[in-house]
């Protein structure tokens, strides 16, 4: 098969792009380093640095023998994106070139709009070109669990079946994402959807929960094959900051009460999750919609899971709870479809004492690396108490 | 009441500002008049020429002895709508200010990314700049009934009631809009509702149905003070290009089956629902919804009303199904409520046969201005027969 990995410098982009490569799939990947150049702008770097990606691309055929193609240009340059489209010729696009970040979406309008015109209008390109260049390619969307929000029934898979005033129809599972970056993921999924419906593309809309872990078959072959590791307020996960804090003698910082619940998943299973989507490709017309997680925590269980982690290796840890910079609902009803990954074959890698014990040893043994600064949330979902007004009914 | 009119240029925006200038409200317009480039750019002209808004605001003072102020820019540049949310400081901001058109948006994949950007960027940096200028004012933002499609069930306002495996949550109404501007609407209602449920904005979003006519109170007190009437393929709506095609002894041509529903209104409803959403604002921290329309009809439906008006004026015309340009059902339920506005106080002017009369004349005493070009449908939805699949259960 031929797969084509969109932000392939990424967290999952890069593991991706490897773990086709070892099954001996064709595989490029497509970056321009924006992320690289959004952590400069706010000071941030991964716990370990990442070497360029052309550094990686060597290094993956040094230690495989495979070769991953390399093509450097933006997503919202249509003609970059035409012909590497033209040129590959991917049976499968895995798309995960987006501004990935809600704290960065709601720095300001700058980073509002660029979030949404970065997001909207690569996807926007990459639809007409594979209309016009690959028509019969699966496309591959990275969507997030974030665009449902948290409402008070349960989550399906991107479709409901609504039943009103007697009569019924299949109808897009309605939407309340929690920042511009979650809006612009809502966006995309309406674009791809319509492109389905009215061209016949063939779609997969992943909506991923939030991931943990940066070791996978692949990155553990050599150090220059890492993926990186982001605890700070921008990129970083909360599961992450509570390691990172854990490691260096700081109260883990529940925001809000803590009862905010996610969908999680392991590294190793995002990359079995695309694997398995691109095996059992969506039929030309479908918009096919998988919720991409194994298992649901609040804030406050990851911190209570990390805690008993760390003391067990011998860290005495506490808890706070400090201000919420985010307007969410912190006490919710979340029960979220995840059946059908299952169903095409994944088997999760959960998330035992076992990995969370290993993935603290890791940020342990690199604390010296770790910037007190990037932790702390600066950044406000809203600047006064005029905020947080619950929606008028 | 300090009324901001966003696309004061505009067939709806210009009436409009006339209408709340006329009660006394202190008015302004803003435009950048880049609907009369995207005329341009077709080579399309309403059937009577418009004068200039700096020329129509003139005129305006000249009959009223009122005074509508004129802010000529772009709502995409930020600094320009901060300056004037400032020095204006409006109660109400009425957004027109947007590319209105489907088959514009449908004919490329720049004119589909313009409008998309366009559209959302625009909207953006509205809330950005009321939340900081004008936090009280309340923004009432034109969107179609085309965002909701034609589902099988009936079509709400804006939010949705549901009940899924015993639990209940009020919803955003699932939409499936027709084009990449029906989908751009859909991108401004998420983005709004997310402004309102976190910052506390108030907005009404007003889903619009087609609307017909050109006479209002004011539009009627001078020729200069005349509002546009389009009937091309690009600007124009079905009803328009039925009295046109009538008038010039064309058949009047039904896209497909005919079957296609939708909710209509008369221009003079349009202001006066404007005006009710105006005087009872949406509360701070809601997204109110109201469907803008007062009478559902199809297509053959309203040819058939309009080849009986032009018969009873002395013309015989024939009506001809041809291909339809867009993917869209020909054939499929519509109900959608349209109570709130009622409920307001509007009182609608029906679509008779002595409006539909009215509006003939006027079109067959311009005959010699009509352009034949400029109505075959040439944009179209899909370029070849794979297009039009049903979406895969």
């Amino acid at each position: 098969m031929r797969v084509l990995v969109l932000g392939g410098d990424g967290y999952l982009g890069w593991p991706t792009a490897m773990h086709f490569s070892a099954r001996g799939d064709d595989v490029a990947v497509v970056d321009n380093f924006a992320k690289r150049q959004w952590e400069m702008e706010e000071g941030i770097e991964p716990l370990l640095p990442i070497p360029p990606l052309h550094k990686r691309v060597r290094a993956w055929q040094r230690v495989s023998g495979r070769e991953i193609g390399l093509y450097v240009g933006d997503l919202m340059n249509h003609r970059f994106v035409y012909k590497v489209l033209r040129e590959f010729q991917p049976d499968a696009v895995v798309h995960y070139g987006e501004q990935p970040s809600a704290p960065y979406s709601m720095q300001n309008r700058t980073t509002a709009v660029d979030t949404q015109i970065n997001n909207i209008v690569g996807t926007l390109n990459l639809l007409f070109g594979m209309r016009s260049h690959c028509r019969d390619a699966h496309l591959i969307k990275l969507g997030t669990m974030g665009e449902y929000g948290t409402p008070n029934i349960d989550i399906e898979e991107g479709w409901l079946e609504v039943e009103h005033n007697g009569r019924k129809d299949r109808m897009l599972y309605p939407k309340k994402p929690g920042s511009f970056y979650h809006l612009s993921k809502v966006h995309d999924s309406h674009n791809v959807e319509f492109a389905c419906r009215i061209w016949g593309c063939a779609a997969t809309d992943l909506n991923q929960g939030v991931v943990y872990g940066v070791d996978t078959e692949e990155t553990k072959a050599d150090p220059d094959l890492a993926t990186s590791f982001h605890y700070d307020q921008v990129f970083g996960t909360v599961l992450n900051r509570f390691l990172v804090q854990a490691a260096i003698g700081e109260p883990l910082s529940v925001y809000g009460k803590g009862g905010q619940t996610r969908g999680f998943l392991n590294i190793r299973d995002t990359l079995k999750c695309v694997e398995l989507a691109a095996d059992n490709p969506a039929a030309a017309g479908e918009f096919r919609v998988l919720n991409q997680f194994t298992e649901q925590f609040s804030v406050l269980d990851l911190a209570n899971r990390v805690q008993a982690v760390a003391k067990a290796a011998g860290h005495d840890t506490t808890i706070v709870n400090t201000p919420n910079p985010r307007v969410e609902l912190e006490e919710h009803y979340y029960n979220a479809r995840h059946s059908g990954l299952v169903e095409l074959g994944l088997e999760p890698h959960l998330l035992d004492d076992d990995a969370l014990g290993k993935m603290f040893a890791t940020v342990s043994a690199n604390v010296g690396s770790v910037d007190r600064n990037a932790l702390a949330p600066t950044i406000l979902w809203a600047r006064d108490s005029r905020a947080c007004l619950c929606p008028v009914p």
